[in-house]
């Protein structure tokens, strides 16, 4: 079976989620769509997408950009067996009654609420509970992040307790308008949001999570404290288990990465698409044990970390593998996830 | 008694503690030093500072620019019966040799290390151990906020267990040479410095710490986790205390005050010396319980906030007021600590 | 007389302007209004000024806030004799209809439209035209910098021909909000506005500019290559000129000033209120001289230089002193404008 | 014939430069050099290049970090026909004796002075004199972005008069120690060097250009002001000229690309490699002509322009082409340049 793939919303996320679907052998893009003709509309046409005119875009203005538009969106939904929302926060829930109506599966991204879907989904830490599943939330990108780290660890060594603090972007790079420039805004919700959020995919997980929002647009950094169940005689077991995990990348100290903007210009050089980091990103010399505690650190890339979820998220859906590894293991190699 | 004070070093710290040592009526500034006839050094000048001339710099240079010298830092020195050095780090270290060729009592910075001092010091912490030192070291900025706040409620509700991440910002607001520009570099070093910084003044708080960098030039912002022994019924008990203590200032959610860009706008309204926040910043938004765990931010401004402990340091070491409630009372009255 | 000055909106320009017409003895603050119960409105309340409520906001929240309000805007109004508009962009406009209605002299600042007010303003270019104006408009932040430059230039040595490229802060330093972070958007508008806009206070003058917007909060930079009808021998009898006039200030080489971050450095130390610099910012080295033409940069300080203009400007359309000199000098001594 | 390069420093330049001598059917790489064993000698030894020790670097570092030495850079040297020098800011100049010694060709980038070399070199402005030639120095990106521009217009219309404002990023985005993190830095020296530079290239052409550096990692943008000598009718000539030359890009309005963010985005999304821009980019409504005079914002990339021209460089030194189209549109096609 090939799954036929709408992408409603051909963003930062969508764009991605689109050309990572292209290259599955069991899925295939049926159609993106777009409110305004901009450069990634154009793009979209570049890469051979059909594309159709979102939201309250006019298909006259396509057209004077020389544009050429299939349809609607709910054309587009009519051709696909599910439907991948990629739209702006809180759009996507509005959209639900849309692909109620027409009775297509739906994928929503982590900036809606886990109420919008069955399922909210990380491929490490629930791929089978969302076989055969109609409607799956994949979670943000902070909680993707968090969860893949703490289903591995809980896996291996179990978790007692886990405090993260998330210095978190606060803009993407193309976005021109946001701020702050010069200061730093604490998240005042506290505990923040990101721990139940956590817990959507991983129940119980005893997390507790702050945040802070700083002018950097590249990536998030988490710090994280774990205090194990069954910690390892020491921090080297750790590391084995991370860098085993494709999901996961780790610099070590002689590499020169000394933060985001090193982590950034390595992607840059790989050669992946886009620049993109689709994995969780540790340091050596970040990641630290003292008795029962697990001290370190991940960069976590906004933009695209979700990108490999989508499609596992898809996969399980559609029950194309009803296993996590396998599933992961032909997501991985299609993205490059994992190359050095 | 009238305590003579020499200012070597008058840069970002160095000025403030000048100015701020000009207003004690039980101190007076004997002169203050400078390398280069930079705008700071004819500030000096305007504030009726003798100048005089620092590490490798050349009075030529001085009266070129019109900036009258007083003489060497050693002769500054012979004039003065404690120095305050406030030279670049590590540069610090390596004029004690100076001081105790000279015999005068000297109060070192927090970028020393603390085996520079007898005595590493805070006024909330621990004036009364500092009384009549002859060496006394200043904890540095982020030590001093920790330990201001570690002090309080420790005191009055017990400490089991003290977790910090610091948001740092990377550069001082005139510094236009250092960076990043754009990115988040986490300190490698697990636990970070601080932690073991914060119990030199207070020993056996089972503080753990850890750090990132962030572009901004504003103030640093920490995320404070704590488990109390005896806390409180509910989070206004600690509000009470924090509100109470001059050396905390604290925001409502009513203020507008959404992080330190706004700080910085409300310290420049208030008026209090060059926009400087001398106390620890919290958010009563900001402050949570939860059973027996204190959940905090706070935003301690880099430039200002060790400037009062620098002079109740001085009147520690003099045995001005043998009492730190009554040192501290007259700080923070003569520099508006506290003030709205 | 004693003027009774309304100041409508008490943000980063009417608290400025607020504060800066208390200082004068010709004129006094009989209220200031703000929409809400920030930390503003509890500094202006410190301040001792009535605070009343404008806009949607509600009387009930500033009283739970604990800020007292003394009534409406209009209520404000009816006892002033000029409101001074420092609403945000385009509200400025809306609000003519209600000082017409109550027959309020007024005074926008460059935010708006040329055309709402009788007269564009500028102390230095042409004060005696708004002798006994009913309406006035300040004009904006870059314009007021080119026309103080622009007028000291035409008078002494006749322009030919300006060109100038602007430099633009992207956002206030309190602004959370606004981006860029990383990144430099052109003023795609060429010519720019900024030329027509000085024309209004120097009509004929043949002045082009463009912008560009960079991710910084402290301050403009203009770099403007002029063309001179009657160019001095060197460009000593250039820097001369400049330093004569107190709303210029001129930092040598010596100083240390490599930027608009020691500028504000500079402010700070200076003591005026806020940090604020009201003088255009020059550089001895960055003024140049070559055959007719001449070159240099300009820093603006974009929260504060409009102030002086506006108490001008309330004397002159009072008529308190009709020689632009006078006011001016009261002015200036009373904001210490032009001290070092 | 196939010529073989050495790269000598594989950095932010070197490391483009090695991958696109790579793609050229009549070069071929035989080496790269680097000081230490970071994650970009990883990616050396990953594309296939033999990786050298540069400078002060230790072997035993890199056999260390798993890296394989394939020599000293003398060795690399010895069998390579040019070096290209992409070493820093004036050890490339150092570096001279050695090629010299060696009796190598070499190219140097635009960070050394020009009398390094026997020619300056620009593909579109002076191809044919670099015919052959032993030494020879790309000139650096903003003078590359200027002498392109430069060299079109005056070819078609005349240039009479030329003035360019350069606000220049301040860092690289893998520079994390880089500032101003929020400032702007004027360029004291007026005119600024980059007229010159240009003229190097472009003989006698009556350009003035001054410098401002802005906290932006992104590209530089310049504004430029042209008098023509035989304007066009209107300014879709102009736009024409711009769009038939593959190294410019035009961006309409409706693309959405308002700044250097979008276009970096747009970069990505086209996917050559690193999302590198080697073209000039200019945005249709930021190209304006008013009488003789054009008005045009251009942003350039200051990573990548230069690279297309270090491979052209190559091909002219050896005469593989003799006509600067034809060897421009090897290097074109090979890179992608000119694609949407």
């Amino acid at each position: 079976m090939v799954v036929k793939v709408a992408v409603n919303g051909y963003g930062t996320i969508g764009k991605r989620v689109a050309d990572a679907v292209a290259r599955q052998k069991d899925m295939k893009i049926v159609g993106v769509s777009k409110t305004r003709p901009t450069f990634e509309a154009r793009q979209a046409v570049e890469r051979g997408y059909a594309v159709y005119v979102a939201g309250k875009g006019a298909r006259s203005e396509f057209e004077a950009a020389g544009i050429p538009v299939a349809g609607t969106v709910e054309e587009m939904i009519q051709g696909a067996d599910v439907v991948v929302d990629c739209s702006p926060e809180k759009v996507g829930t509005a959209n639900k009654e849309l692909y109620d109506r027409l009775g297509v599966r739906a994928i929503w991204q982590g900036g809606e609420k886990a109420a919008v879907a069955e399922h909210s989904f990380n491929a490490l830490a629930n791929y089978s509970e969302c076989l055969g599943a109609k409607r799956v939330r994949v979670v943000s990108c902070n909680t993707t992040g968090l969860s893949r780290a703490a289903s591995l660890l809980q896996r291996n060594f179990g978790v007692r307790e886990w405090e993260a603090t998330l210095v978190r972007r606060a803009a993407d790079p193309r976005e021109s308008g946001k701020g702050p420039i010069n200061g730093i805004l604490p998240t005042m919700k506290l505990p923040s949001h990101h721990g139940p959020d956590v817990q959507t995919v991983l129940p119980g997980l005893p997390i507790t999570t702050a945040a802070v929002v700083v002018p950097t647009t590249l990536m998030h950094v988490h710090f994280n404290h774990v205090r194990l169940e069954h910690p390892p005689a020491d921090v080297s077991e750790i590391l084995a288990r991370f860098s085993r995990e494709p999901r996961f990348v780790l610099f070590p100290g002689s590499s020169g990465v000394e933060g985001t903007p090193q982590v950034m210009e390595w992607a840059k050089d790989r050669g992946a698409g886009r620049g993109d980091v689709m994995e969780n990103v540790l340091w050596e010399e970040g990641t630290k044990m003292k008795g029962q505690d697990l001290y370190f650190f991940q960069a976590i890339h906004q933009e695209s970390i979700v990108v490999p979820e989508n499609v596992d998220a898809i996969r399980a859906m559609f029950s194309l593998e009803t296993d996590a590894e396998r599933s992961m293991k032909l997501t991985n190699e299609s993205l490059h996830i994992g190359a050095k």
